[in-house]
């Protein structure tokens, strides 16, 4: 296979860093500008900003506010090389990494990949839940319940009108707790505005969580709280509910309650993805590389993983840390430390994880937050949560963007954002390289 | 078929309005709170500000900037209907439509479906071409685009590359020429900064015109400084030059010429949407329903067309209007009033068009206008072409974002939109419905 062209061979030691996702972005910006060559890869080209897809699902940001064109990123640092490639598979021994572009040498690999969403083996849940790990499944979700309530309104049977406004969000993770509070504010605020002809009393918030408690990475006063808060917005919470089937319109729980919605969302699990060459001999419980402490990949030479892909014992975390933005970013900087003193045994710090807080929102102007020595929750960890995302945000132009959006909504109560635009029906079709064919191949762009 | 559901028979006179665009919105925001039963209809939830799509298109906009959500435009007016439906067909006789939400009954039905991309006739071109009449067509190109630099970037041999870099636009009207300005623009300020590997001295962009001169329904002199400031960004622009045919790749002028680039836009022709029931006994050139002067269309009683759907001999207009937004905006405003005066043969008004002018933006900073009695260019034209739409976008918040958007983009030569954000794969699943049917049905969403 050809080799990905136009990355020059110049001496430099070459660092390839496959993610662009908070890790990897970090990574390579660090990297930026020392003497090492960086070549990040990322399947899209941009960076999404995770904690707020549940803002774009609920019509409240445009897309584009979270996704940061990569190339832009590094448009002026000449040693960081971009491309869009897709990881096909990795030759440790040969120190190469094969990409739909091509193949490409590395002096030093960094896995950066991250995790999808686990279905945990229901082939059933899969097919017919909506799943929420990137922007444009957020649009989808977007679409989605625009597109429904669309329907409901074509109902003349209440229930089944109540079919199509219901929502069912699985996982009380700060996922589907923050998506919960969103969904249920759309309901009280907005929807009935839209759809003066439906009768939102008819419709239900579910959020249901397999373990004891909501947020079961944070506090249990942050646990309390929250479920106190969407109980108060009028979200319906189960704990304990375990989703043993659904088939696109029942949801059946294992203790044999059931629902109807057309709109379930999982987001109850992740799973880091498999990487063929590496998986077969590093990977540990959910699919993660076992790395040690300073994020090399055990039994590699040259390779590291850092972020939710990486596994590593350190301190209190002998199961691996949380897979949190938080924990990626601190091990991105640790390695750039690391790869800025040559990785020289010496001088190299092992990684050790500062937890500095988790914060999770609930609706409008509600939050909760664990920070180290104090608890907070309300008004006051909601505008935290504001401002620690709104720094978190690559670029000024994005924040100014973004703050104003906020600023609007929260005094109008008005997600204006409530369009379905649906995909070009084109999209689908293979176009470039056509030149005497005149098949259309449907396929994934 | 059921009636679409929740329009209550409550004794007003219903007009139902097919069509959401400039004409469509007008009657019905005009009609509304009057003493009229108001149901508007169209395939998008959502009103789209054409003028604008090129800058979607080269990623100046973000696409919901430009995307209004009807149902919020008619929130506080009860007295009108939104549904989002898709017309199959008209029964004049039983007033009655028939639409994917089932069917509805008229008392006056209006049709401002408008105009679609016409191909001439020319499959290959329908295939390979790109069209640019919405806003999911603007994405749709603007993904293309961004997707093609990505593939120039692994072509080792520079005339491959180029034929990912170059952009042939096939109409010399308003829509071809802005985007040529805008995509010559971002060859020579924006993409040399993303893709600094890449030559763009190889880079062409291309403007074809059949007739004899660019913005034919403009002055002369317009013509010529539209050609003039074109040519002098860089852009190859060829008049007398028609598109015999283009296979994904080579495209072949009528005189025998051939050129080369994987994206060929067209907005090179248009035609009116067939409509069952209607277009069999109204349709006259281009698929445009004969209307009387008063827009009511000939042969039926109580069915109105309006705007681009519309052909109507008027004064010196014996070949029907320009197809321009101001002409469907200022029918809207005449059928509106005709409606207001209950359709009364002695109050009513026939539809006199008074033409305020033309206007086309060429890059950043240049316009061409023609106003009744003065011709404007340059810099000046380009800020009345600022004004005058920025006062036709709908709401507030948007005008506001799409100044500040422009002010930044102006002073930081910065088009910072470019995401390549894909559709995600279950967009074609049919999800809803399936409560026990495990098949995936592809489908248009």
């Amino acid at each position: 296979m050809d080799t990905i062209k136009h990355i020059p061979e110049n001496g430099k030691s070459r660092v390839v860093i496959v993610g662009g996702g908070f890790a990897g972005l970090k990574l390579a910006r660090q990297l930026a500008k020392t003497n090492y060559q960086v070549v990040l890869i990322d399947k899209n080209n941009f960076h999404q900003f995770q904690p707020l897809f549940y803002q774009v699902a609920t019509s409240g940001l445009e897309p584009s506010s979270i996704a940061f064109p990569l190339r832009k990123i590094f448009q002026k640092k000449s040693n960081v090389h971009f491309r869009m490639a897709d990881l096909i598979e990795v030759n440790p021994n040969m120190q190469e990494i094969i990409t739909s572009l091509g193949s490409l040498k590395y002096d030093y690999l960094v896995l950066a990949t991250g995790v999808d969403t686990n279905y945990l083996g229901n082939k059933n849940i899969e097919e017919f839940a909506i799943p929420m790990k990137s922007v444009s499944e957020a649009i989808f979700l977007r679409n989605s319940i625009l597109r429904n309530y669309e329907k409901a309104l074509n109902e003349a049977d209440p229930q089944k009108a109540a079919n199509y406004m219901n929502i069912v969000l699985v996982g009380g993770g700060p996922t589907g707790v923050e998506l919960a509070g969103a969904l249920v504010e759309m309901k009280t605020k907005i929807l009935p505005k839209d759809y003066p002809e439906l009768d939102f009393s008819l419709m239900n918030v579910y959020l249901f969580e397999a373990s004891g408690r909501l947020l079961s990475g944070m506090s249990d006063k942050a646990s309390a709280k929250a479920k106190a808060y969407l109980e108060k917005l009028g979200v319906i919470v189960k704990t304990e509910a375990r989703v043993a089937d659904y088939d696109g319109l029942k949801i059946n729980l294992a203790d044999g309650e059931s629902f109807n919605s057309y709109t379930l969302v999982w987001a109850a699990g992740v799973a880091a993805r498999s990487i063929k060459g590496i998986s077969e001999v590093a990977a540990t419980k959910g699919g993660r590389l076992r790395v040690d402490r300073f994020n090399k990949v055990y039994g590699l030479n040259n390779v590291y993983a850092i972020g939710d892909l990486a596994f590593q014992k350190e301190g209190e975390f002998q199961n691996g840390h949380p897979q949190v933005a938080q924990v990626g970013l601190q091990q991105a900087g640790n390695l750039a430390f690391n790869f800025k003193k040559n990785l020289s045994v010496n001088k190299m710090r092992p990684f050790h994880y500062k937890d500095r807080g988790s914060l999770a929102t609930i609706g409008k102007n509600l939050a909760v937050a664990d920070l180290p020595g104090i608890k907070m929750h309300g008004f006051i960890a909601w505008a935290l949560w504001l401002f620690v995302h709104l720094m978190a945000i690559v670029g000024v132009k994005n924040r100014f963007f973004i703050l104003i959006n906020w600023v609007w909504n929260y005094f109008t109560s008005d997600q204006s954002l409530r369009v379905l635009i649906k995909p070009n029906k084109r999209s689908f079709i293979d176009r470039a390289n056509k030149k005497n064919k005149k098949t259309n191949t449907i396929g994934l762009n």
